[in-house]
């Protein structure tokens, strides 16, 4: 999967990936009533209507980013019928050409574990083998330890798949547990948890210098990127916060590495809720305006990408 | 919710809490083969079976427990079709008068761990309320800090619902985190988590001395389950790890409060599949099976707990 991303990246020249995380407020009021037209106040809707919404704007932006990011909670919420929406996107995304990295965050032990690993694997049923989730990758939690993430550096393995695991996240109160300090190593927490993650990710390396278990660390968090950065060498970043949580493509150089790459940021709501914020676009316009968006969050971080690919080539 | 769990263990005269997390390998071969020859090897066969497995097995105990503990990894694997079964069992279970804990695991931010409180809160949809999951109480990871509790915490006090946070979990790697000491406090990372899951807690207390807000504790850890007691007297215990991965209810007795109150043991393939551990069951009796296996753990418990109530009502 990372050499897949990595050469996307560099063939839409982007290393941005656009998070669907619809909300009810979210959506265009006339896609909103048509929904409940058709199927009442009734999570039906909701799945269509986010449906509708995610495809129209992975028509205008399929052609200028690598991949795109789901997040489960926003589908799930609305129980079968938003989980059906979920896997929907997931499969249209793909028929477009984009990776999804499914930000469904799980973390459990031994065969539980395992079963969450079928986001990669697939199931076997009695020798049928089926792909009910088709995620490229996932986000998880390693709280639990090695045992919560082994069963997907497996599935990545034999099905060349991913993962990025929380390191530190992009919420104020990330600092409650991921930043208290360690006696023995004087190092936080969320230092140990990512040379962890560096550990356990050279169990399933890719061709191209990094492993397919990466790391999610928060925009917000400037200075621990560098060092992130420099201690975990072959660890892909996957960056939520840029925009509307606060993370700017200044505060990110240091995410990446000196050839450019090692990094994918994300944007959800700066994108697909764009049209709200300029008087340019109508409700009607919210694909076109999520492209608009989508060009100028690439030419933000290639600007600020431009001096350190510079530095790289010739070091 | 905590002082009906409480009020329900009290009438059961039972801290236990039956795992349904069905595996295929579980379901008897008649169920199984009845399954495939409706609807194929599909994922649509593998709900139908865990929902007729699970049906089957609540039929048989719901008198004996005061709650069911559905593992949701067991049917997300299957997607769709593995969550309806999900859902299912847990609509059977509350008909059934069952108190019922979603083991979800969830942890996430912002408006996304708001969307994940959708589990306990509904969803209200242009004015009209539904609740897909119908969960009484989650386990979630409380590794991002309070903002991911803290729409949980409000769902919790408007719905009467509660929660579960892991503190430590019963796996063998759960050291690779958990365990590690703090420079400041001296304590370990899960005990300064059990801190603050306490101190979280306070937000929403009932009447019975208990939160809403619980802890899970491994019951592979006897010990720390001794002064996590000691350090976090209104934060009522889940306690996975009994049976099957070797937790006894002798090292259990520390987990409880003097009153013999404060905790719920979770088993799971202990009960679900006892039907295979005996020669007196054959496969079509594995509710009656997992009857039996109640009843045991039932009188294991009760047996090593019967010193402490003595002493906490005199104390």
């Amino acid at each position: 999967m990372i050499d897949l991303l990595i050469e996307k990246i560099g063939s839409c020249n982007n290393p941005t990936v656009i998070g669907l995380d619809p909300t009810l407020s979210m959506i265009p009021s006339y896609i909103k009533e048509e929904s409940i037209e058709a199927y009442g106040k009734t999570t039906k809707a909701l799945g269509h209507m986010f449906t509708i919404f995610n495809k129209q704007i992975i028509n205008r932006i399929y052609d200028l980013v690598p991949a795109v990011k789901p997040q489960i909670a926003m589908y799930e919420q609305y129980g079968i019928e938003g989980l059906q929406a979920y896997m929907d996107t997931i499969s249209y995304a793909k028929e477009k050409g984009l990776l999804v990295i499914g930000d469904i965050k799980r973390g459990d032990i031994g065969s539980t574990a395992a079963s969450y690993a079928a986001h990669l694997s697939g199931v076997d049923i009695e020798g049928t083998l089926l792909d009910p989730w088709q995620e490229d990758a996932v986000t998880l939690n390693p709280y639990l330890g090695i045992d919560g993430i082994q069963p997907f550096i497996e599935a990545a393995n034999h099905h060349n798949k991913g993962m990025f695991l929380l390191v530190k996240t992009s919420n104020p109160s990330s600092k409650d547990i991921q930043d208290l300090e360690l006696k023995d190593s004087g190092k936080k927490v969320y230092e140990e948890v990512g040379s962890l993650v560096s550990q356990w990710g050279l169990q399933s390396m890719g061709k191209l210098g990094y492993s397919n278990v990466g790391a999610v660390v928060g925009a917000t968090h400037r200075e621990q990127g560098v060092s992130l950065r420099r201690q975990m060498p072959h660890t892909f970043f996957l960056v939520p916060g840029y925009g509307a949580q606060g993370g700017k493509a200044e505060d990110l150089k240091g995410f990446f590495d000196r050839d450019g790459i090692g990094c994918i940021v994300n944007s959800s709501r700066g994108i697909t809720e764009a049209y709200k914020n300029s008087s340019k676009y109508g409700e009607r316009d919210f694909a076109e305006a999520a492209r608009g968006a989508v060009l100028s969050m690439k030419e933000d971080l290639n600007h600020s990408l431009s001096g350190i690919r510079g530095k790289g080539n010739g070091a």
